[in-house]
């Protein structure tokens, strides 16, 4: 599947069309079968104990996951999460950013369907795994 | 199963034990087979078009199920979340509350698992379901 | 939701266009919100102890489904599972059919959103749950 | 982490304790971080249009995960499916064997966690994917 962006430019993309989450993500790398988006961990994340709240790994995985449909499908691309499993496997590290690897195993006209690996940076384990699929409005 | 808290107890309880999500949810209802959670729509959660974002849902559908849980199992309890599946249906409605009903179908010694329907207020048809899968850890 | 089968017409049509699984599942019941689907428990869904297996149940959802899709959308309906989240609770007890109950959650021109129950006969409490998701090819 | 059984081994084993499923799938590879099985497709699994139906790929996803659970835990070793959530993305190639290439994530004391990806045997993209959580019943 060929790349419509390279990192810089997704980025830029997504700051324009998501203010909301502008400085929460940041896209590390972009790859023709995946694309690594890390999330540099702020007060806001977390819980007592110093982890990562579930709804921010949620937040991770799903913002990775279109950042990535994105990559392939270009700027005119419309894509609503549909659904998502996600598995809690670990208790993320404290003071330790998290990042998900995202790849997707079926690009369709009407549904996407991927996976994103979540890691603590630095830590071989992952913390969190979720398979999410997006359906494409018609135009 | 019977309740340990009632709504007011429970609140003042995830106030004090969750400060991070204080005003961010509020227990309507508690009753014996089910827990209604309420979250008033502010502009952090939006998306483009006013539109409640997926890990807004998302952090409703895990905090209700949560409040659920503990006001059958008490302040004592851990409860751990593992797995959740949700299925985003429908669009929330600009400027309306969403609110979720969670019922448990399952409190076992070692994992708890439930359901939570979201809603937008005074929308029939509901915007949002998740199942939800809780570990208790061994004491 | 109207009707376009009662529960004689759509077990007639199932088995004539899925004679694979004629005589594994009977319908109960059909409701405007509900469907009721039974499956005679057969030495063949049995696991070591007399419990009927996974799949087995995997299947009764995922066919109370279908059957509740087409007594809304009726004949000309086709229907493709493209997603299930399935909870298994509790053991089904031995000797006991199982039975689900369907309700679709969306009816959409694209998706259908439904959960299924499974109980064992005569048993109150689920032995499994499961959402599905299906996606209707554009004719 | 290491290996317990060789892939004869295991196929020797799982035809001694699930004789049920005899000569439905076979253990292709054992390896420490993944386990290969195939289901040689028959009558039975089809559906309409020489497909193979969802619960077969279900049962193949899930009897995958637990060979490769047993496979790292030895014999003394109990694992009961609590949750699966698969995506049905394609539809598998009539005439060809289907097989399962199943990774564990996270083996702990009370939960296993890991993925299936399902393919045609000789297509490269795949099928279907299956996350699955077991659970280990306490000795």
């Amino acid at each position: 599947m060929p790349l419509r962006f390279d990192a810089a430019e997704l980025q830029s993309y997504l700051d324009e069309v998501f203010p909301q989450v502008r400085g929460l993500f940041v896209i590390d790398e972009v790859h023709e079968d995946h694309l690594k988006m890390r999330m540099p961990v702020k007060e806001a994340h977390l819980r007592p104990g110093g982890t990562v709240s579930g709804p921010s790994m949620f937040a991770l995985a799903d913002c990775g996951m279109y950042a990535a449909i994105l990559s392939h499908l270009g700027k005119e691309a419309l894509a609503v999460t549909t659904n998502c499993a996600i598995d809690f496997m670990r208790k993320p590290e404290a003071g330790r950013d998290l990042y998900t690897i995202c790849r997707i195993h079926k690009l369709g006209r009407v549904l996407v369907v991927g996976d994103a690996m979540i890691y603590s940076d630095g830590v071989d384990k992952p913390v969190a795994r979720a398979s999410l699929t997006y359906s494409i409005p018609p135009k």
